[in-house]
């Protein structure tokens, strides 16, 4: 079998040369566990792209989404990478989803939604609250768009209520966080690998 | 002006004779407030009443909704409480929140819905996450009923991510859910006492 | 390979001798299609049993989870039906799955979770609006239990704003609707298969 | 009493030289009820300023977030409209609440927050499902910001399960969120007037 692909789509609101990004900072650890189950990881961050706000497979212009688009086509397994700002999914991890909402009008060879045999999971992070329901909602627009949700496919951290510190700026890791990036990175490779050798027949599930 | 009133729905799936309940906590710290203000508060304990599950105004047999529905009635502030599981307001505050549901059938002499000239709050705990959703949800609800929301008028609790910890039995106040018990007490006051001399007009807002 | 096996849990408020329930319709045709694709199917109508509020496995008393939580772990693939009340999975929902919540310290025979190697969908119901997100919550809380999530794992039915019919009361098919349960019934059996024939490994996800 | 203020704060996906928008359609709706009530509005389509993804008060460069802030703090009445995508409160309309997260950080003379006497309502609509989701989570965010929030104070549109008809396109108006308009705008206006001419006391809600 040739190497699983894996994408993770970084959402933070910052650029590359900001400060450090704990979106990035969780992200990175899920990529290294990939990278080290044997994975070809590729990291994007969405807003060092010219991303047009839209619900168009291509908005013209310097639109960059179709790139990406055909990266996420490309890949095994999709990851997004989400801060959560007051309490919802950033308004990056938004846009994109809202580019990827096009996805619905293709379908893969067999007449299925593209994202058939693709598999999906969450990293979120924010200073306190609001990591699951951000997380629950991702992975349903992602199983929407026909990606299969494995087991414990997500991996978040928040503090305390009216916390303010950030995952990045943690001293030790968080055990709790530690073992979902666990959970996650080997779950993803075990379904993508599952759909690769056995992709989901094309019955019962044809796009109209 | 007489007094006001305050009602605190406690949505704990724990009775009376159980362990102690972080919900009840929150909740009696908010009515220690309020007893400050000089409001007259009064705390029910739904899981000690025999409320069944349906979306009437009496579900007939020994359903005690009706008599809990009179005092919400008679209310002019109503506080809800609730812990968090699995993400999600506990199937108590549900039950609760569908019984009021009935409400959307009744008015007030003024021909609005029998919560307007009424505020509402609500209070929340868990051992990690979910807060704000919940909060927000509730609240919601209690506005589509009629209700006034004041500002800051919740109060939460919640650890870390993969928190193990109950409100209950933290050692010492968190700083930040002190805060918000008083912002949430002192602004039911406020707007409660502001509607009490000065009632919503029944222009625009008659319930069909 | 052994038949399959379904449990579809009717979450409905009303019990077997009132009213058609919509979400027995919407449930019911997702077993036919089920059982067409020669899965045995058991549903089970929650109301109808003595269950406690709760998050213990065992509430004690006359408590008829413990068997429901059986038929759980002995099925293959778990449907959750449940109307949407004011916005939200009815309490019915959440009240189960509130008891499921005690499955996050119960493992299977090779140290996992108890829900690896089983597929959940959800079906939902309302007047109008809110069938997403009862939908995305649900799914997320089984995939935190360790089922997958397939492809297009939801069936749903909702009206206009303000809407006022309901599901079991339409004169004919919603083909949308159909559509959903045509995709949701055969993906589950797709993965289910596709789990039993090849069982996630225990490498990366076992519980501790 | 001088005339009350609203702004309106259009978030659709689209510009002003694009195809018809129904958040416009829907905003208009409640703009010339408003008028009717003797209020002067304002709106502001977000997609034709630049505004910065950030949560700081000023990003720099070219951003016009500055303007529009002023705005608001000069406003008694914010309504914030939006589409809903893939469920979801609009990427535009996210990334205007992340801008308004600096107001954490600010005060009014009394050393509130800066949204502490002014109302705040939402407007949603989309081609099916969701918008009552959308309506809690951006009402509750401006609660929190200080605003009060009115009894109904909401107006939304959506469609059947599937729905593929915009607001826009609707040949007549929709009884039901016709109904809301006229609460929301009436509602807006008399809770307004009543904090223009009775201040909330800076009595335990001082910001700190």
């Amino acid at each position: 079998m040739a190497k699983l692909k894996a994408i993770l789509l970084n959402c933070s609101l910052k650029g590359k040369g900001d400060e450090p990004s704990s979106t990035e900072k969780l992200l990175g650890e899920v990529a290294e566990q990939l990278k080290k189950l044997d994975v070809t990881c590729s990291t994007v961050r969405i807003v060092d792209h010219n991303i047009k706000f839209g619900v168009e497979a291509d908005m013209g212009g310097a639109d960059e989404w179709p790139k990406i688009h055909d990266q996420i086509i490309a890949s095994d397994i999709i990851v997004f990478g989400t801060p959560i700002w007051i309490g919802h999914r950033g308004s990056v991890c938004q846009m994109v989803l809202e580019r990827m909402d096009a996805m619905l009008s293709e379908t893969n060879d067999l007449g299925q939604l593209p994202l058939y045999n693709k598999v999906a999971g969450c990293c979120v992070v924010g200073n306190e609250d609001g990591a699951q329901n951000v997380s629950a909602g991702v992975l349903y627009n992602l199983m929407q768009f026909g990606a299969t949700i494995p087991p414990n496919a997500e991996a978040y951290w928040v503090g305390l209520a009216g916390g303010e510190d950030d995952y990045v700026d943690l001293k030790k890791p968080h055990p709790y966080t530690q073992k979902l990036v666990e959970y996650i990175s080997h779950n993803l490779v075990h379904l993508a690998t599952m759909l690769k050798n056995n992709p989901i027949p094309a019955e019962g599930n044809k796009a109209e």
